[in-house]
């Protein structure tokens, strides 16, 4: 396991770099991704950037002037990929070699030979912005907007538990770096498409509240899409406030991918751990915020059992905890 | 004008203080309060606090332990407070003689002798953690929970324009002092009554899209709060979200108070200055959020008056800049 300082002298001896995030990718995938691009090509090296997923059009800005050279990677690297199963055809494409991981996953699953986890991290752009400034790369307001928008993304602006002192100061000291917090802030929290808000309207709808109000869940169709016309992320975000329902300590998303996969994702509140639920339906993630994939199961039968999972860690954890 | 240090001084030589925040509290009138009476009194000093309304239930864990003594006031001050108007009947409490007003209020009216005021600081709170720290006084986990509350609540979790790299450093300070960072963003941010979603639904449906879309307005009378039973600040925080919708630069609230006043509250984006609108009709505010009260209108009136009172400001700021 390498400290920041030993990843940044393992850096300065690379060039010719490929840097690569996990598929579906999110704010603090794609901020640390052209962050850490962007840092390295202002010390002069060649570095480009993979990704098995389109850049989504709310992140575009990230990627903007950020063109890839086409170079043969001497040296693979992943940001934010907690195990390679995440990294999608990119696997491949490193020639399933990667050399060093940065990552702030509690999860991360060991697969590079040189790895630098920060799981007290509350993003893996706080992470990169260390990074920068241990290599005395050039801080530009670019590499700036892409770090402060993975730090924001994974705090939800700083709200979640996982925000520390830290957290707040690399954010000031991006902001002061030029970060347009202001405009990235309106732009990633403030503004909401009236799809997202038919979403909100389905979800307040459609809610079932269980295990005595202590559990929410949703069930979203690939129906649902064609309804409201809200995106993935714009449907996670009007979910994502059936924990904040007084009294709810969980709450379940079912969700029915375009290839008629079922997937489950929990946002939790403390003391429930949404990774030790979705665990043993063989995913996990984070204490507040976690996942799993309910294989061969159609809705109504995923419903039934996140729900009997939901119910068993309440019971276990109530007699546990009186 | 004072600094911060000269506010110090004058503190220094003063006992016997009584502290009086606005009348209609928010977080930032509390914390600023709170903060500074548990300040000096910290120093040995005996300092009370007054507040024209009630602290709302969301803000009682700011007065816990702050019983007021029944001390006779040497020394008037106000925190967070832009006009005497605002004080309610707390102005003749101080027998209408206010020493000194701390406050962070562009539109601050000089209402008393000696004034610090800091429009730049994104919250009087800001202000007070500063003062605490120029005085010496003893920075509790209470303290720093009073500024946290009171920066926190008027950035929106340093979301807002307002935040700026000081705002971060400064509640990272007031992090590493003890303030229950999670704890009160779940508390203030985070937890939503039922009463709010059927306030959202109550927004969702009833919303008024005006000016091509860049302008959004919905109608609180009183026998909205009987049918959802929402309180005022879920309301707000609800009907606060009209301006978040894609395109609206204006949203507008008329209300109803318990006593038939009406009273319209703007929230707006830039290049929209939300003061400039109501100060044409006799109110103020900060540039994304100010208010008026539409003497003598019924809801009716109130509604087609602040529809003119914006088509008119977009028309001029659209002839202006083109």
């Amino acid at each position: 396991m390498l400290a920041c300082n030993e990843t940044a002298a393992l850096l300065r001896g690379w060039d010719d770099i490929l840097i690569i995030c996990h598929e579906n990718p999110d704010g603090d995938a794609l901020g640390s991704l052209f962050g850490l691009v962007r840092g390295l090509r202002s010390m002069g090296k060649r570095a480009d950037w993979y990704c098995a997923s389109p850049v989504p059009e709310k992140f575009a800005y990230l990627a903007q002037g950020v063109e890839n050279t086409g170079l043969t990677p001497a040296h693979v690297l992943t940001v934010d990929v907690a195990d390679q199963k995440l990294l999608g055809d990119a696997w491949e494409k490193s020639g399933g070699k990667i050399d060093l991981a940065i990552d702030h996953h509690g999860t991360h699953k060991a697969f590079a030979p040189a790895r630098w986890v920060e799981p007290e991290s509350a993003a893996t752009a706080e992470m990169i912005w260390l990074l920068l400034k241990e290599l005395g790369a050039d801080l530009s307001r670019e590499a700036a907007d892409a770090v402060y928008t993975g730090i924001a993304t994974d705090t939800g602006c700083f709200r979640f538990r996982n925000t520390t002192g830290r957290t707040l100061r690399l954010a000031a000291e991006a902001m002061e770096a030029g970060a347009r917090a202001g405009e990235l802030n309106r732009h990633l929290f403030e503004t909401k498409s009236l799809a997202y808000f038919l979403a909100e309207r389905h979800m307040l709808e459609s809610m079932e509240l269980f295990c005595g109000g202590k559990a929410a869940m949703v069930l979203l169709p690939q129906s649902f899409y064609a309804e409201t016309g809200a995106r993935e992320d714009e449907a996670d975000a009007a979910v994502g406030q059936l924990r904040q329902i007084e009294g709810v300590l969980v709450g379940i998303t079912i969700k029915e991918r375009p290839n008629g996969e079922i997937k489950a994702s929990l946002r939790t509140n403390p003391p429930v751990n949404a990774s030790a639920i979705c665990e043993r339906l063989g995913g996990g993630g984070h204490a507040g915020a976690a996942g799993c994939t309910l294989a061969g199961m159609d809705m109504a039968q995923a419903r039934e059992t996140m729900k009997a999972a939901c119910q068993a860690y309440l019971a276990e954890w109530e007699e546990a905890n009186g």
